[in-house]
């Protein structure tokens, strides 16, 4: 891509980002009521839950103190992101300490989960306003969460098990959302254990889950890096490899463009690239198996919206690090697959599902899962990425 | 549909349980070595996993007793049968008393779940096989399992809970598998407890779940049979309700065609059925939303295996009951859709996971939740059914 078209890439993103994703969610999803967010909601905007997923909560949070402390200071932003941290503050801590997963409108639990998720994206929401507000009690906040954080990825702190201990695993999601709530940490507030952490992180990812040989980041492994050949197992989830990849790509770049990370971010996103893209059809499946044999889990083969946001993030990352064509190549067509079939012209946003053929499987724009998240971040994070490349080259 | 047409529906069904389902499964699915069944299988047989699914473990050699009880009285089937009991009563069980969901091979516990349907199934497996053989201690396994369940069902044994007890509800799963399994034990072992107990579970499905003046199944509901007004609250599932619908057409048939029991069972199958069958596509839909508004469950709009089986069950008992020509086209057209998309002529037994428009999803004949279930149990009801009604016809 020449300078002209990077360019004009960067003011798409912001173009985006400010005139059409943030536009469907806000101002009309700030609760004045009881705090938070009303984020579940159909195409066109009209509510169809007024539950909360505490995991958007604090996603939300985070987005709109990141866009105040980065694309400019709007108080309307501060004052929305605020709204969030009460809410997660007063309602969605359980006695224990461990965060829920699901609450009413007005703060009731529903079901908490045995993951530690719902406090990873507390951390970011709390590190990220204490940036923008200046507030020592979220940024104490956010120090406490990623301690937690910490010590639930160490073992030390232990969540009621799912499984025995018949077949034991683990999961590439610990370390890689650790990356980036680390990352996130030292954008905002700063933290001394972040660097040395991000870089066990990397090494944990790097020696577990890349598998040279069969080209594959495995999601989960035996303790010992090995396959289990099961169909679990084998399930690979192509778009949060590609996510992992950019978390990697995002270090080497903070590490003087790292040799080392850049080739194992790069080697991440071939790979799964290569395993991930549907060649027939366009888009990026949601799970394969290692071994190319039928997986359990029914919406394998659909594109979700958020795979897509991470391989855009991902390709244009390493272009930008390495310049390979082969990378501007592919950002054109994840970007042109998803914003023809994603984006939702009439009201904005993007569909979250369609089957894989590309056709829209449902309506929602906000559920359980789903957000002003992976979109705007991305919308948010490419053009931030184009910026910095570019001044840089005009030096 | 004249005699002729029944006759042939007979022989159908009959000749693709003994001649393509079975044939599919057995004998190469019997592990002569740890006991159990091998059943994870893609299209063509091959083994995908060597794990057990302690659901589909019972529900074989409930199927094995069956046709050794019913069709004809096969040593195989009777040998295969016990491997299954066998197995189950070695390695299903904790020491708590609760059964496991997910075994390896060789019978060591990956996964506990929070759900009784394993101890269901072993207990119609229990009873099918005591009758089968004799087997006292069998029937007393049954008995004791059926005793288990009852607690379970009434609240008496509980399980640790997945939600809090923020906004209580009931699913209609409980009382509908309750029925199937106090109906197995009343054909084989008999047990005092059953028809009261049936109809206790038949009133508590008609007073809380069906929905008259919206027409319309809810899969769960407050515990005053109110909608919950939420995502979860609002999921239907179609083809689950039609399923109940011909349990209780069964229990209409052995309260000599009692008219209300005929009509509870032709309005639930009415309602899910408008609610449930794709008019664009054909087939079954997974889930719909009671108000038409988007279903989280991402293959929501897919058209799986077993909700077609329990249509085809369902509309062939509505029109042999009632005589009524509507369920006779309702079943041409599933039982058409059905054989022409899921059946596969090469392999012989059924794909499970068709995308919306028919396609094949994903090749797996057997996995964690598929087995030699729900078809085999189809074509074996439909060849009896057929059966009795011929029979009582030429009277």
């Amino acid at each position: 891509m020449n300078r002209e078209q990077l360019i004009k890439l960067r003011a798409f993103y912001k173009n985006q980002l400010l005139n059409d994703t943030l536009p469907f969610w806000f101002p009309r999803s700030i609760d004045n009521e009881f705090g938070g967010y009303l984020l579940m909601r159909d195409a066109d905007g009209s509510l169809i839950d007024d539950d909360k997923a505490v995991w958007i909560q604090g996603r939300t949070a985070w987005l709109l103190s990141t866009l105040y402390n980065t694309i400019e200071p709007r108080q309307e932003w501060l004052d929305a992101a605020k709204a969030g941290i009460d809410f997660l503050n007063k309602y969605c801590f359980d006695a224990d300490g461990q965060m829920f997963f699901h609450v009413t409108r007005d703060g009731r639990p529903i079901r908490k989960r045995r993951y530690f998720f719902s406090e990873t994206f507390a951390c970011i929401a709390h590190a990220a306003y204490a940036k923008a507000s200046g507030d020592e009690q979220a940024a104490g906040k956010a120090r406490a969460l990623f301690t937690t954080c910490i010590q639930y990825a160490d073992g030390e702190k232990k969540l009621p098990p799912k499984f025995t201990d018949t077949r034991p695993s683990k999961g590439i999601a610990i370390p890689m959302i650790m990356i980036n709530t680390a990352r996130q940490l030292c954008e905002t507030i700063g933290d001394p254990r972040c660097d040395e952490y991000i870089s066990k992180w990397i090494r944990e990812i790097e020696t577990g889950f890349v598998k040279d040989d069969i080209q594959c980041v495995m999601e989960q492994v035996a303790p010992d890096g090995s396959i289990i050949d099961h169909i679990d197992g084998r399930t690979l989830n192509p778009g949060h490899a590609i996510e992992g990849a950019w978390f990697i790509l995002q270090e080497a770049m903070h590490r003087n463009n790292d040799p080392h990370l850049i080739d194992l971010g790069c080697r991440m996103l071939d790979y799964m690239w290569e395993r991930g893209w549907d060649q027939e059809q366009g888009g990026i499946f949601y799970f394969r198996d290692v071994y190319h044999r039928p997986v359990q889990e029914y919406w394998q083969d659909m594109k979700f919206w958020w795979p897509h946001n991470e391989a855009i993030i991902a390709t244009l990352s390493a272009y930008l690090l390495t310049g390979n064509e082969k990378y501007a190549q592919w950002h054109q067509m994840v970007h042109a697959y998803s914003y023809q079939h994603f984006h939702d012209p009439q009201h904005g946003e993007w569909f979250g599902y369609l089957h894989r053929d590309g056709t829209i499987a449902q309506t929602a724009k906000g559920n359980l899962f789903k957000g002003p998240f992976h979109l705007p971040r991305q919308e948010w994070y490419c053009y931030h990425l184009l910026n910095s490349y570019l001044d840089k080259d005009r030096v």
